[in-house]
């Protein structure tokens, strides 16, 4: 297929004609919050098309008739809930008119009043949560980071626990510090104890030392279930919004002192970035592969009938010292998870908890099982602190300083039909010295 | 002080003019949910008071000028939001105008038009969840709880983790299955070890055979703080709209097999059922008393000026059979706590977490020092199943059973004078049969 008539559409860019992600703008003419989509390095702004005089979205799209608004909400929950057969249509529709060969030339491509409205240039909006997040669930599906760790903590026998191959282990994470790329992440001051060996077990409290980055996949829930309802594992990609990239920012120095029995709190509470665009679900299916294998028996909820249930997306972590200095640290791939989104889906919904629309579900951090090029934390690459990771500018980490920044990369796909996240980044500044 | 000019006020009644709890209702001729304070076996309907013409809600509540519409809205979240000055200010006008020797008599009490119109009996409204909730967070304050379910689990040795006196221990909870009293709770299925000596170690799939309840109460957040800035513990009440009591529905067989290392999740996101009126934070400011001692050297940010920190409120838990026989299973205080909820809030703000208006905070199950009689939940009761709890019509229980109601009841003061929750109520009902 041929490319689009927008301007500037690298064949390099994440943001080629099949994905067509999705995200919440503000315009230097619109300054509430609003949808667009990502084309190349401009945006399609929705709104503006949908008030278009002549435009008509329902004669677009006519599944948006009644919804008309749906673009002018300040969150994409809406858009979602509307279902994976209608954002099908959208995108389809939106790849049409930014289609070279559009079949419908008049609206967009040949309107120069409208273009000049509509297509900005990503450099000219802002970014902002696409979602409006009722509950934010992390799991711990990715299987060579879970056993890293777990051999770290507890040693090789214990690394994993009996429970790890028959369940997508998850916890409930904090929706209120959710924020999109780009936002400045306070290091955290918390309980430490400096010296687990010494008795009796004084912490102290002070800033992390132990700041470290997640490497995660994020999904968005489209449709909710209701109280009491499963939702079957085979029905599950319905559920399914669309995909962003996580960094569950995490303190180990405080997970450590205080994860017992209960799991990590503010440890990993202080603040979760993710990427502003939402790679929708369709955009994602051509990329289908299979997780890493299960050798357990599983129970009959989690059996899929699909056996490339996870997608092979190349993932990079990219640390810019404050100096200026960028070294890309791991590169992996999303398709090293043992649990696939519609097996969580399943298991979430198992006991009837009900998901909503725009909640977040988290993959749990991602390596792959080629050593520490391929880690997805400074937990494991640094081996908790015992092996320093090496950057361009003759410098060096163990954990993340001051002024660092942390971007995570996600793309799948050949050039010129490049289906990418976009940036998830942040830089990390100074603790507050309020009284501890 | 004198009584309420309002009909039927018991003396027995959880709502006296010193209570005066908000709460969101539907009423006959209003189907949009709104405010309303509790008085006796009526409510005062806000919504009903503040569009009365001639009336005036800033003349009768000055700060709440510009606020007029703040009792119209679906939830109290606006209402929260306005600060515990505003709150003690529409607090004490609405107990001058319920009172018999109101200084405004024309208003309400004289006004046989508006009172048919705004005092409608408690039987005849229907409850809804008081707050919209961001956030829930559970904690884990109970020590006789902590200790009598840690040494079940673990032994007496390792009962408690070493940081359980240096830091109120918590975990994030679900707040989409949040429920109001009165809701059905559906009994979950799970993974479940049935024999956990057993080599390999073969999770089966299936309802719940251990559900139970957890007697707790909760706190709901007025002010929010900014993410990355912590709250003082001095300061704390000060973010703090009211209280609620909370029922942590939770399966412990689930619970057993999925907790470690990441905590609680499929066995307590099922439902958690809360009390509709919110006890404001001034109501409760009588009954302050010293929490559970604490003999470890605490960091500075949890110390408190203090030392009445925690609540007296006399709790008891009722479980009704199927055959309708009721039995009053527990009976301790909410004094039974090692944090108090500024300590709570100061430690979960340690980080730069942002609290929002309507989050939710529990206490952790409260137990009594006294023995099985003083047990917040069947885990402790029953030493785990081991031993049964005698029930009237000659019936017994180790778990709940399909048909059974738990009722929380919460109240301070002396008649004519209490202030009290209402019930805290929710019935079992049978666990789904889809596909497992
Ligand atoms: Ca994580
Ligand atoms: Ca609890
Ligand atoms: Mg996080
Ligand atoms: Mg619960
Ligand atoms: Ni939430």
């Amino acid at each position: 297929m041929g490319g689009s008539w927008a301007p500037d559409v690298s064949p390099t860019s994440d943001f080629s004609l099949e994905n067509l992600p999705f995200g919440i703008v503000t315009t230097p003419d619109d300054t509430s919050l609003h949808a667009a989509v990502a084309i190349g390095s401009s945006i399609l702004d929705l709104k503006v098309l949908a008030a278009h005089p002549g435009t008509g979205l329902a004669s677009l799209f006519p599944s948006l008739a009644g919804h008309e608004d749906v673009f002018a909400q300040p969150t994409l929950n809406a858009f979602a809930q509307l279902g994976r057969a209608v954002h099908r249509e959208v995108r389809s529709g939106l790849r049409d008119l930014l289609a070279a060969d559009t079949s419908r030339p008049e609206v967009l491509r040949d309107s120069p009043e409208l273009r000049e409205k509509a297509i900005l240039s990503q450099r000219s909006v802002r970014m902002h949560l696409p979602m409006a997040i009722g509950d934010y669930t992390d799991f711990y599906a990715g299987y060579h980071h879970a056993f890293a760790v777990g051999t770290m903590f507890r040693g090789a026998q214990n690394a994993l626990q009996p429970s790890y191959t028959h369940l997508p282990v998850g916890y409930h994470g904090r929706a209120s510090s959710i924020v999109v790329s780009g936002t400045p992440i306070r290091r955290p001051n918390g309980q430490i104890l400096l010296d687990p060996t010494a008795e009796p077990k004084q912490p102290i409290t002070g800033p992390s030392r132990k700041l470290d980055f997640e490497l995660e996949l994020g999904c968005f829930i489209a449709r909710p279930n209701k109280a009491g309802e499963a939702v079957g594992v085979d029905e599950a990609d319905d559920q399914i919004f669309g995909y962003v990239l996580l960094n569950d920012w995490s303190a180990r120095d405080i997970q450590a002192w205080e994860y017992v029995p209960l799991g990590p709190f503010n440890s990993k509470n202080f603040g979760t970035t993710i990427s502003p665009w939402v790679v929708l679900a369709d955009a994602l299916e051509p990329f289908r592969t299979k997780p890493i294998e299960n050798l357990a028996e599983l129970q009959g909820y989690l059996r899929e009938a699909k056996h490339a249930s996870v997608f092979d997306i190349r993932l990079e972590v990219d640390l810019t010292t404050p100096e200026g200095d960028t070294t890309t640290i791991a590169r992996t791939s999303a398709k090293n998870l043992l649990w696939s989104f519609p097996q969580m889906i399943a298991h979430h919904t198992l006991g009837g908890c009900p998901l909503r629309t725009g909640d977040l579900l988290g993959s749990g951090t991602i390596s792959g099982p080629g050593g520490l090029s391929e880690c997805g934390s400074l937990l494991e690459m640094t081996q908790n602190g015992k092996k320093e990771v090496l950057l361009y500018g003759m410098d060096a980490r163990t954990f993340l300083k001051d002024g660092d920044a942390i971007t995570l990369r996600g793309v799948c796909g050949e050039d010129g039909a490049r289906v990418g996240f976009g940036d998830c980044g942040g830089r990390v500044f100074s603790a507050s010295t309020t009284k501890r």
